[in-house]
């Protein structure tokens, strides 16, 4: 028995030749007009769902070597006969990306569309080892805050029962919660809103957001270290099921250099940014480059941010204050992690706040978490769809998102 | 050494004794005059959180039958001398639930509240066991959408760049999309958001939904008998983690009987209610009871409800068309599970549509899913905050919840 959806159709008078798809590939059925289903079979659309049984026979000129001589054919369901988008792309001559995202569900029937949402299943599982072994904890942060949880000006408002209520832009405050809890080690898994009109290739207005926070750690290189395991658990998950994904587990630990020396290094280069103290996209594309050409890896941490590119919850160093324990982790050209040992010290914390403006009556639970005792902690944040395009090279974070959101789509 | 925070403190003129708490438990530290910490051990506050270094030492009263004596505390953070609400509840007086939950950082420092979260982490550790050795496919939904998933009533309204968005009521949508494209199994992990003025003890505005979706099914009986998969498999993973929880494996296949069943069974026990086609929560306790006695059984699915109690995107019976093929789960007294075949059919789900008296025009987006090919398909929306209740006897889905939100609270 096969069941799947019409790939490809062929009527002549005499046969019609079925490639039937499924996620186990495709299968070809072959009917002759002596077969009490060559009805059934001519009068078949693109894309309609069947259920076909009959003998397998080997056949070397059909996919996999064999094919189907169908003894019954069931419509389970019936396509329209023109379909809005293609599924099966005729000499690579892919629509435009804005149609196929509002025909999502035909664009993802592509087997290599599907295998993008396999690969980060995999991928989780792969970190998810890790939390595992390592005694995380799992939390879900609510979405629904009183407050903003970062700056103000990039969040949704919601309508809550007469009063505003603003979506989480991270679960920062939570899983910091969580250590002040005693929590110890905690990963979360939650969706995360950007109410930021940015129209770029690796920007959402809602994306999956992997956070983990851990505690007594000495700085901010016990948080890349403890990274580090979680990447490397992703890409043996990875290796082991996408043998032909040509997959390298990174080698630790994994290169890091301060922001200072990167931009020295930049400058080596001949690439300038009017920006003293961030790297713009094309600095992240060099250092990755560089790092890869000169170290053989494809990530490396940036560390030691100077402070006025830090949030004020970021701990400063204790060699030079106006650097934060503060790192970022480019893979493959782009920042996929921003990562700190967090301040829990509550009287610091509150200076840093108002040094940065922040009204601290919007922060008042918040700091209170740190009033009663909290450890020193530290975590990072990871964007796995942007993990998973550049795995996969895909040209987009869309591609990676099932249901991509932004300024100007909420559908399907 | 051990870190943790100052759970108890007992200051004599000559001698401190400090309990330290940490996820791994209660050590006892001793700290008398001659020690050149005795300053420190002696200047402590509650909760306060502490590194100790110093040797193990045999000692029949303490917690564990060891103490420390320290060679070396360091205080990692202070805590303010009066706590809000105390960590170490004396003579079994818990603080009253909204207070506890006002300072919820603190509530969870209690070592049992710990523990909810871990038996989460590995009870939902087994139902992604299950997924992963059934190769399920992980997708993460939105929760913006452009129009609202169920009915109308009870969505939250999000200000989206001048227009309207509303928060998922359910993943619903979502999941049935990815039968249309194919995926054949998928489940998700997403929060979803009810705007109902609800004030029970099991209803939340935002809560973490489990949702599965599976193809190529017969009928609800498939879904069922998938869904008890996962059951077992969380349970026989709590079972391998917790030996002390006395978990029961339940057996498989779990009882089954049609609303029309259970609605003689109550009338035989004297309960009735004005309903004629659903369960109150007083039936659905008392269903329950009568399995576990006749059956031995927590479990108990109701199936085949009458279609004034269906959505109109559930699948009519074929051997009766006023009974849908939906069935819940009721585990221990209370529903945590609906579930159904989909109607996969569009002219049909349009008409069931119409007779429910939606607006066409809002569901335009959906209905297009089933037009061009979809395999039959069904799946079920699970509550784990509902199951965690139960399995630990919880008297409140909000003490299963790591930061509750409902119609009164947004905060912490």
């Amino acid at each position: 028995m096969i069941q799947g959806f019409v790939h490809a159709l062929r009527i002549q008078s005499k046969i019609v030749f079925i490639i039937v798809r499924n996620l186990r590939g495709l299968t070809q059925l072959v009917v002759t007009t002596d077969n009490p289903e060559f009805g059934t079979a001519k009068n078949l659309t693109l894309e309609s769902v069947i259920r076909a049984t009959g003998e397998m026979v080997d056949a070397p000129q059909a996919p996999g070597g064999r094919e189907m001589h169908p003894i019954k054919i069931e419509v389970l369901s019936k396509a329209e006969p023109e379909l809005p988008i293609p599924v099966v792309v005729k000499g690579g001559e892919e629509t435009e990306a804005p149609i196929r995202f509002d025909y999502r569900w035909l664009d993802l029937r592509k087997p290599e569309k599907a295998k993008i949402f396999k690969v980060w299943t995999e991928f989780e599982k792969g970190w998810r080892k890790y939390w595992d072994e390592n005694n995380f904890i799992q939390l879900y942060p609510p979405a629904l805050m009183s407050t903003p949880s970062e700056s103000g000006s990039e969040v949704f408002e919601v309508n809550y029962f007469n009063r505003k209520a603003y979506l989480a832009q991270s679960p920062q405050f939570y899983k910091q919660m969580a250590m002040a809890s005693g929590f110890e080690k905690v990963f979360m898994v939650s969706p995360v809103f950007r109410a930021e009109p940015s129209f770029t290739t690796r920007h959402l207005t809602e994306f999956t957001g992997w956070d983990f926070e851990i505690s007594y750690i000495k700085d901010h290189y016990d948080v890349m270290d403890e990274e580090e395991g979680m990447i490397v658990s992703g890409f043996k998950q990875l290796l082991k099921a996408f043998p032909d994904l040509n997959i390298t587990v990174p080698t630790r630990p994994f290169p890091k250099m301060t922001i200072a020396e990167a931009k020295k290094i930049l400058s080596g280069l001949g690439i300038s940014s009017p920006e003293e103290h961030d790297l713009s996209p094309e600095e992240e594309r060099a250092i990755s480059e560089y790092v890869l050409k000169e170290h053989n890896h494809e990530f490396v941490f940036i560390t030691d941010y100077h402070k006025s590119k830090s949030t004020f919850y970021h701990m400063s160093s204790s060699d030079d204050p106006e650097r934060s324990r503060r790192a970022d982790l480019l893979y493959r050209g782009i920042e996929i992690t921003t990562l700190a040992q967090r301040e829990h010290r509550p009287e610091i914390l509150e200076k840093q706040a108002k040094e940065k403006g922040m009204d601290l009556k919007m922060l008042k639970d918040y700091l209170n978490f740190f009033r009663y005792g909290c450890p020193p902690h530290g975590g990072a944040g990871i964007g796995p769809g942007r993990f998973i395009m550049k795995i996969l090279d895909l040209p987009n974070v869309r591609e990676a998102t099932y249901l991509p959101r932004d300024v100007k789509r909420l559908n399907p």
